[in-house]
């Protein structure tokens, strides 16, 4: 409940407002900076670090799956593929989601079952059929192995046990929140460049707010209203099943969160996912099962708010979502750690 | 005949230096330039389009291997392991070997059976067990449905099939081209920094050419003697098969370039390969069955000159090959070409 009454002022700005202009003043433009965890504080080495492990293919049991594997930040922070593939070429259960701007979500993975990027990070290094770690032991008994590592962990996080899987997940996140793509189309319109936007991705904006999107889709990064960390805004996929969709797309299958919490209130809830650069994350949903953002449009529309959208409007709504690509970081590239005269991998 | 009669100078040459100092005069430093063939001129812009290809890996049947996963120009631009992983988890059958500095060489993979870095880019995309695709047409349609790359090829090659599989290669070995690691150690001490090497480095570089090990691991990249492009210096491997090893690491099981020439002359005839950065490689050989720098060195003591190296003169080499041991230009990430709306991978 407390979500729904959070999220109420927003949607109920949206259809009080008639034009355009104060259509976009209902949206806020990304901030540069995402929250920054107090126990996590944000330096130059532990980011630095951060971007090494998140590189790093030695996370996995045979070293060739890491973080970038699945997130590309190189292009979309996904792998563009239906669902991701881990060590082995074992098949996951769930599309990537993307790792850009991930900073700004209150909860982690469809589910929500992370609170936040440092739980989150935590998780495929050890899923079985992701990068298999067996366990956190092993996991530090690796890095541990790698001179650089020890040192880095040394000196960004002190004490004795500095190289720990807290301290992984810590710098593993820090780089992620720099990974942030500000000044989108849509964003220089909100800030005030009306010319920022084509007439067609205007239009779309009236569009979403209209046929009711931005009930969930609101907030800096679409993906729902401004919460506590750790406190996913949910939504229930698909809400309506009486069409052609729900089963031409498998959307019942998965049961969302209620597989992490048992809960029946749970079934099929996920996570909004965020509308920033979806026009790069193709395939769609949670189980990449639609290939193109005209159909997801089209999927959410009678699945969610039981539409038929026009093809007038699907076209506006995709030219809108196209104006959420923003602009990516330039970056360099790190340099893994080496272990000369060994491979700390094995078979 | 040829390729023994050019090393012979050198080899001759390394015999004859006594002392510390006319030894390194037969040692030559890394050049900063490899050699660029004519008909694949550098351009930034060719080495921009090469260096997003190389990252792609879209260039893969299932968008999961790029030419980066395997040699991963992160790290040692190897990957460490024994035999590389392609798509669905496929082991393939020989060990990856670095792509820095491999635009020196004459001849590519463990056989030479390609002359050129274009020649070599061609096969691991349309390996069954590698990348997968199903032949060049699919690559070039798949690029081709790519914006970017469309317009990049246009811009760099020019006419109407500037996106084509030559191109594809020539994109990139001309970004391979900038992967060179100059001023290691040993290319100081070569150019006259006599303080470069430590005592047991200088002691190791003395002792690869007594005992033999420079017959072979000669010339700037210490893979053989200048030859003309296409050229391969080729070495038997194992030369003698009366030890332990051979059986222990499997040496004899890979018939090395008679499988591609079926001339008997060739068998278990090998590329030799680079010794620079040869520290950050392991595991070793064709087949990495050889986990450590210091075994690998005791194995080609004995299977290619007979000698059962003492510790001592192990370790002297392994401080001496840790000296070639580049330096890694600070490169930035590519950004991948968008697909907006749409996937191009399938399942």
């Amino acid at each position: 409940m407390k979500i729904m009454i959070r999220a109420l002022p927003f949607v109920i700005g949206s259809v009080l407002s008639a034009g355009l202009a104060s259509a976009a003043s209902a949206f806020e433009a990304l901030p540069k900076q995402p929250p920054i965890p107090k126990d996590n504080p944000m330096s130059a080495a532990k980011v630095e670090l951060g971007k090494q492990l998140y590189f790093d293919p030695r996370l996995s049991v045979n070293g060739t799956v890491s973080c970038n594997s699945c997130h590309d930040v190189s292009g979309s922070g996904t792998d563009n593929r239906p669902v991701s593939i881990g060590v082995g070429g074992k098949a996951g259960g769930r599309n990537a989601p993307t790792v850009w701007n991930a900073a700004f979500l209150t909860a982690q993975f469809w589910d929500g079952r992370a609170a936040t990027l440092e739980d989150q990070a935590k998780g495929p290094i050890l899923n079985p059929i992701e990068m298999a770690m067996p366990n956190e032991k092993a996991v530090i008994e690796r890095l541990s192995s790698i001179p650089s590592y020890k040192e880095q962990f040394a000196k960004v996080f002190g004490g004795p046990s500095a190289l720990s899987y807290d301290n992984i997940a810590k710098a593993i996140a820090a780089y992620e929140r720099t990974l942030i793509t500000p000044n989108s189309a849509f964003d220089r319109f909100v800030k005030g460049d009306k010319k920022a936007l084509s007439p067609a991705a205007q239009r779309g904006m009236k569009t979403v707010q209209d046929v009711g999107c931005t009930a969930c889709h609101n907030g800096v990064n679409f993906a729902g209203p401004a919460l506590p960390m750790g406190e996913g805004f949910y939504q229930k996929f698909p809400m309506m099943t009486n069409n052609e969709y729900v089963a031409k797309y498998k959307l019942e299958e998965d049961e969302g969160r209620f597989e992490v919490t048992k809960n029946e209130a749970d079934k099929h809830m996920f996570r909004v996912p965020t509308w920033r650069n979806v026009a790069l994350t193709a395939p769609y949903f949670h189980n990449g099962a639609v290939k193109t953002l005209d159909e997801a449009v089209r999927v959410m529309g009678k699945t969610q708010l039981n539409k038929d959208l026009s093809a007038e409007q699907v076209s506006d709504i995709v030219a809108f979502l196209n104006s959420l690509t923003g602009e990516f970081p330039k970056q360099t590239m790190p340099r893994l750690p080496a272990t000369p005269n060994s491979s700390v991998v094995g078979e």
